[in-house]
């Protein structure tokens, strides 16, 4: 590989099929965004979509907008509107609550269906919530607990016939590695497990098959790569044939058969309905709901094709500019065990981080010491990750970074 | 009592000391809305605030408005705004999740808080997603739940030292009866019990106590008298000294201590932000915050006061000019039993409430036979409720409620 220039990156550019989509965003001007694994840019028609809901249909339409502007189908409607990003059918995706909720209720689910199992197999390195809800939920459920120490390869020798349920990220949040989704589904189903898979990294970032690939259950949030808004609500997909046999355990009333009988005992709905608990905040699935709409525009092989271009982009241009400054990259060289991101170890994370924003260029960082930078190809060019290495070298050249102010904590870092 | 006139209505209206704040909300023209209590009505400022957090905080501080607006803390401080409507203190009160979740939060953490005891109080009556959280929590953890029928006016002598929780509604979402929440806690306490009152149709209706009455904990919707938006995120209240010693079930990731040192093992948070799970939903906290600002600016007791005016013109217009029509009056008669609504049940309830909202008057229907009028003394006037039994009489009169199309049942009713 030659010499790889801005010149080359502009070309890169002018030749990119998805190039028109980046006016389908907001863009601060001077902000070379590297965060949107963190939290996706406002679509353009979101506000309007936005000042509609407010302004008509709560406003106006007040408490006929449940049936008028069909708010009460919301979680089915975007659930399915969503479904085709992870290769799943209609009728298997609901957009519900948070992603942390949406593992408790799938849990313990997974046991109770799989009752003469009592192991829950996850990971050290999977992301904390996923650690955090596991750690309640075998308190609660009476069962044990494997951990797979971060670092270990073979995956798969940690699941045996004792194994309920194997929760798993498909694209881990600090590395950016992509697990086989496909082999350890196949390997838990041949051991009697059942799997989850935790999706945030990976829905918008890459093509998904799940039910190609027979998975169970999986939970994700429309935050990052899909551009939902802060905090948007998540989804849960569960393959239809488990759906009449399934026990959730937050029976609030909309996953009720019929709520709206108020009956006093509860029976749960037969289809994914039944993974609803409270009232939905209709506000926030309507900025859901105007981002998936960008997504119908594109194919995903298409995205992944530019987001591998990208990273590996980035990965060359910091071997050729940065050597000299002791980044360690911990995302894998190999592009198809790579998810939309790109990540590097540094002493000094945090302050070059820091000095970075400054210079406009957001990415984010994971303790203890991780430079973590998404990348989202609807939206980024081959000229921002040009730019990105060139601060990122200068940064470090001029020793920016070691300045007092790019060194205190904030609270979200 | 003389006979009531369209004239003494407008009267009381002119000697309304509240009447100014009907300016502070969106109300559609032609519409009477007595249905704050479902879905309370679009504050005017709302709509501009959404549309900063949009444009502003989302779209141009994208990541950086987690710390640059403080969404990060959004759920203590709307919390701590929330606080002085329920009498609770600065740090008893965070904004998070819906009621259903938070219910089943809260019941598990007072039953692991009070581990010597295993029954659960509740009623028949009580809103059903209170029943089908606590039918859930039962099976989980072990426990039993003692129903009280519906009907029993004496709800103490089922508490008994046996009982770790007692969960109620504080008022009743079909009758609008008000419990005496000091009563019953203190009965509850005095036999080793916790107390979870559901504040649903009581936040932002009457004045409340929590603190006062030594409440151990609450949960509530911001949606109904708050006017946050459909949905909006709901509240947890829980008396500061329990707080330490707490451990609710779903331990998300923005519920541990320090949510961005990514530890491995949970540990809770020690305040009250240990009840959050997920990352919170910021656009619907935004509306949520607006909502507030309005009670900011009121006397809850003054609110009251008017609320009980209103009713009580309800109950006896009603009588006056409707008393041909099988209505009967399902709410207490005894003001002080009465939260800020008015029910009737009626044989033909659900075609005379579609006839009723096809005239422009928005109460709603609850299953099976039950007319049900939020009464929200913040936007409505005396002269509405005139008006609303001047349009129910002329329903009956004219039997326009017998039309085939007021009979076809909608999703939401």
């Amino acid at each position: 590989m030659g010499q790889i220039t801005k010149m080359s990156c502009i070309q890169l550019d002018e030749q990119d099929g998805l190039s028109a989509l980046r006016e389908e965003f907001v863009l601060p001007p001077e902000v070379i965004y590297l965060d949107g694994n963190s939290l996706g840019v406002l679509p353009k028609k979101t506000s309007l979509q936005m000042k509609t809901a407010i302004e008509k249909e709560w406003g106006q339409g007040l408490i006929r907008s449940w049936n008028q502007a069909d708010w009460i189908h919301m979680p089915q409607r975007l659930g399915d509107k969503l479904a085709p990003l992870i290769g799943a059918n209609e009728g298997e995706v609901i957009i519900t609550d948070s992603t942390s909720i949406n593992i408790f209720k799938v849990l313990v689910a997974a046991l109770r269906l799989n009752a003469t199992k009592n192991v829950i197999v996850t990971e050290s390195a999977n992301f904390p919530t996923d650690l955090y809800i596991s750690e309640s939920v075998i308190t609660m459920m009476g069962c044990e607990r494997r951990l797979i120490p971060e670092g270990e390869s073979n995956i798969e020798k940690f699941i045996d016939d004792s194994v309920a349920v194997v929760l798993l990220t498909h694209i881990n949040f600090k590395t950016g590695e992509i697990y086989d989704m496909e082999r350890i589904t196949q390997k838990a189903h041949m051991l009697g497990a059942l799997v989850v898979w935790d999706l945030c990294h990976s829905v918008g970032a890459v093509p998904l098959h799940l039910s190609q690939h027979g998975v169970d259950f999986a939970v994700g949030c429309t935050y990052k790569f899909l551009n939902g808004g802060p905090g948007a609500p998540a989804f849960v997909y569960v393959k239809k044939s488990l759906l009449p046999s399934l026990q959730q355990p937050l029976t609030g009333w909309m996953g009720h058969a019929k709520p709206f009988n108020f009956d006093i005992d509860y029976q749960s709905a037969k289809d994914i309905s039944q993974f609803l608990c409270g009232t939905p905040p209709i506000l926030s699935y309507t900025a859901i709901d105007t981002s998936l709409d960008v997504f119908a525009k594109v194919d995903m092989h298409v995205v992944r094709d530019k987001s591998i271009k990208l990273t590996q982009l980035f990965i060359d241009l910091m071997e050729q500019e940065c050597a000299d400054y002791q980044f360690q990259l911990i995302t894998p060289k190999d592009a198809n065990s790579r998810g939309s991101m790109v990540s590097f170890t540094h002493p000094e994370g945090y302050p070059i981080i820091q000095a970075l924003i400054a210079n406009g260029v957001i990415g984010d960082f994971r303790a203890p010491n991780i430079l973590r930078f998404g990348i989202a190809p609807l939206y980024l060019r081959y000229v921002d990750i040009w730019n990105t290495v060139q601060y990122l070298k200068k940064i470090m050249e001029t020793s920016e970074w070691n300045h007092p102010k790019f060194k205190t904590r904030e609270a979200v870092t």
